[in-house]
């Protein structure tokens, strides 16, 4: 079986090399080419000494043109803003392309404004929101050139949250994602904020009160809006674990049926675990599977519902690669099958 | 000035050597003993390095009239159910008790058959509940001499939320506590829950859904009921960080309202600072300070509230040396003047 | 092509599940029993959560005579002592046993009393030290029905010097094996020792100066005596690296004589790489791979050489599959393929 | 008793922050002036939030007029290179000047042009070598005015193995010293090197073989050449372990008779604890102690010490305090007396 050839652009940071971690074990694919601005002319392990002796490819600078005469499939991890106009390019040029910036995941170009501080690419009215779990049977992944693969913390709350609400087992509004994030969700640029001793032995919330980005994707993609996101940057380098609360249309519904509900509606999704205890992000790690777990605070009247991902898998480049199986007809689990390394 | 004799109890735990740490700097106090059951006969740097050349005193097995022929004063850092009696027994010996335990923390007796599993002791009517910048001025320290140190997940989210509420700010129903703590709060004694490699790089939930005890202390301390507390445990030795969802009572307050109300309230007190960014338990490593931090989410009409403390200091022994410094007419922040090791 | 049946003896631990996971993976097996003592009647994901939707096996009490029935191959990750009467029955039986203890490891079975302080196993004569990229040529793998899978520490410390001494390049004597590990090194059996805040933020050595067990595999393997091998516990859950101090028999041979050695002897092994600066523990995380290093210090003339491994997978787990691969004929990188996962 | 002024040159980096944090306990001295270059116009709590609502100084462009206006006693934090003009504009002012940077630890102002790549400010020659335990008995630290204070990684070897050396119990050749270090080390600046997830779970060595400067601290202390000296970075933010291996001059000497010297050299320093077992970081986190150990490798022939000092303290800022102490005729242990901060 020939295998289909597949490009990353923005091979440089966390999420590139996450995506080139699982490529080079998808029995379906070959990677052709890296590409990236900076660290173009390096060769990847001087970049990421972990694929020494085993992808000792060159990162090259950008080309449409290269990407296009030699990949059928091109992932993007390029920053938002200077992902969009070389993923229109890719995709005018008959690829499908899969990208893990924000420049596609919102539907109305013009929130682009208000939420990113530039005007949205009218394209991203025709990408598919790549959260398979929680597609629109109407819209089929099979055949789509065009993907924008989530951010991490819509990922974690959508996947707990989403069958509750879309079922009228808890209300739409009033929603609040408390969320924890390692900082390889900061990406691979170092700063103050992300410098090593000011994140070991301490937790802070940031960019809180309506002001991070994903606000936009969750409330989008429930179809509602004054979602509360917290995000807070704890001491470790992955996973995302979202808390969510929400209030239950019958407060009488007995607690399990909560849980019951998320494993019913997940039945039949390779990557999702419906767990008997609060989840732990520790458990999942490297792997592509959300553990999910969900409750009513009978006191307070409260449902809880919790998710547990990796942010840099399905919070970003596990997640791509499964939109990039369904796409192409891929059985969705290729490449995606590892355990959580744990511990 | 002659220094008041002081004796710990419970002395082989995090919370007793943190006592230990702070009462050595203490400029009014002598430490006259140190008990404890199961580390009697050992000395305390045999159980606790960092004491080595500095605190050579044996760790004795404890009798209450040892304690009460040396000391005028004694902390106890025994286990909820264990210390109740023998706190007793020195108070009715005439000494000044500061109970580190959850044993005096209700004031209701019958309250711990439901939250502890056992009968409550009936002296919990009369004990001080010790978070002194909510004291109610009508029940002053100055002379207490019993005193229940309130937990640590209560004194951040109570130092967050009580002075909006009883401002009238936010409502006192509906509110969300969403805590996350270091493994220090879970004391000493290995446990597979806090095994290295099973904290390390994970977060996760752990007693929700109104089953953590402390969520009684934080509703008799605000008032109300229906509070829903959810502790998360992160890979970091101290700290905790409450992040509180309260329901404005006007939403059309201004965000910096909040905040302001917080400083005003606070004002003349040394141990708390309002800051201008989410606060980080890292700020506050040590010491026993808080950091707070308000505002109002507009789109949400949801106000966030946030309270950083040291869970061994502010959250145990050093708010119990501070309860002891106001009982006695100390000055308040005498012993506890030490800036946060950060990083 | 038929799958080979296994069967993992001790499963309840790190090592264990660090087998399953990658048992999972591989090609050419199939997972036919696990089984454990003090976990036996639990299910895999009410003891490993990573496993959940995955791998949902009953843990079963051990018996030779199931397993034997079952499986053609069998790990044993029992602890030292208790692992050798259960290994010699399997291997009676004729199953292919690779035993991740101690207990065959030493060739000579008086050797046992000295550090182990119980006899040793007769059969250990017979077993295969299985550290593939070191063994003898005139002891093939192929067929070998007895493997003793090597120690963490010796595996680093072995990859690093062997090639240096065999080749005659560093003296045997007066050899320093400074060694840094993670936490999981020690087990999943909760102790004071590792509890998570005795851990974070700290570093320590322990079982210094001659009385670390490994030291005498790592002596036999060299062919010499007197190595000093300093384990040291790190605040982290994987990995060791080993940082060796040998003096150069030539010091006037070049600095990069060393690398370029380790680099010719290890060719054409798949699992080997040498890198051009100090390897880091992190870049081999989850994978079977060593990262090698040396070089000389021209001013003290001392050859300096490293390896850096995960003490899971080349240092436990991943080199007993190895062995497997080697013994059965199959492909040696077969199920150990992944790259490590980082960050 | 009037408090002596000082001030602090280099205020925005972790050992300045740490500085003003000891300096603010400190019963005979007075802040008068924070000063730093980039930070300059900050206030001290809007870069270093632990000091909000406890020292809220501006900080401000460095002048030496207003330092030598202000101040008595200066600490220069400052790179090396940039440190020396300023101390000794600060020197010639009259002022006592403690420097933290190198630009003043070796004596032969040659040696900077080799390990420095620059040239020796000549005044090196009277600089005082600020390590109180280990000082020449003929050259006082009562009125020094210029005191160079050690790096962090000769602090702790020197600690261990002078006292050895100069009894005469190992010999001076052939010395290894493999020092582990938290990251605070290498500043407050963030780098590649030193972003969370490149640091987090995983250990390194860097600048080995005789390439880093403090070799030649070491090496000039120990009136010897040829010192091996390997740093390694370890997931952490404060402390160096230093694991020293040294040649026994006679071999048949007994075990503890190491740490019984160690015992006997440092017996009435008060910094200075000999523990019975290998000492761990964090047992001196936040303190000005070293904890020491000593012991012989009887089958090796080889004598390991070991110190554990906290970077920024005895490594840095709590030593230049102590230095100052003395310079000064305060008490050696004044605003250093904390007790470490463990967990």
């Amino acid at each position: 079986m020939d295998k289909t050839a597949v490009a990353v652009v923005g091979a440089s940071g966390y999420t590139g090399a996450e995506l080139l971690r699982l490529l080079i074990g998808h029995p379906r694919v070959q990677l052709v080419g890296l590409y990236a601005r900076r660290a173009a002319g390096e060769r990847l392990p001087d970049r990421f000494p972990q694929f020494a002796g085993r992808l000792d490819l060159p990162i090259e600078p950008f080309s449409v043109d290269d990407v296009a005469a030699r990949a059928r499939v091109a992932f993007s991890c390029l920053p938002h803003g200077e992902s969009s106009p070389i993923v229109a390019q890719l995709y005018q040029r008959g690829l499908t392309v899969l990208d893990l910036s924000a420049d596609f995941r919102l539907r109305d170009p013009a929130a682009y404004a208000t939420w990113y501080g530039h005007p949205g690419d009218p394209l991203c009215r025709e990408a598919l929101y790549g959260l398979p779990e929680l597609a629109d049977p109407a819209r089929p992944f099979r055949g789509a050139r065009l993907i924008a693969v989530p951010g991490c913390y819509p990922t974690a709350a959508l996947l707990a949250l989403s069958p509750l609400v879309r079922a009228g087992l808890v209300a739409a509004a009033g929603i609040v994602v408390d969320a924890k994030s390692g900082v390889s969700g900061a990406g691979r640029t170092p700063s103050a904020a992300t410098h090593f001793p000011e994140i070991a032995e301490g937790v802070r919330a940031y960019k809180i009160a309506g002001t991070h980005r994903h606000t936009a994707e969750i409330e989008q993609e429930l179809g509602t809006s004054g979602i509360v996101l917290t995000p807070h940057l704890l001491p470790m380098s992955r996973g995302i674990l979202a808390t969510c609360y929400a209030e239950p249309t019958d407060p009488a519904r007995p607690a399990e049926a909560y849980a019951d509900w998320l494993a019913a509606f997940y039945r039949d999704r390779p990557f999702i675990s419906v767990v008997p205890t609060p989840p732990d992000t520790a458990h999942v790690r490297g792997s592509n599977r959300a553990h999910l777990f969900a409750t009513l605070d009978p006191r307070a009247r409260r449902v809880i519902a919790m998710a547990a991902i990796d942010n840099l898998v399905k919070g970003a480049s596990g997640q791509a690669i499964q939109c990039m199986n369904l796409a192409l007809g891929f059985a969705e689990t290729d490449g995606l099958d590892a355990i959580a390394l744990f511990p």
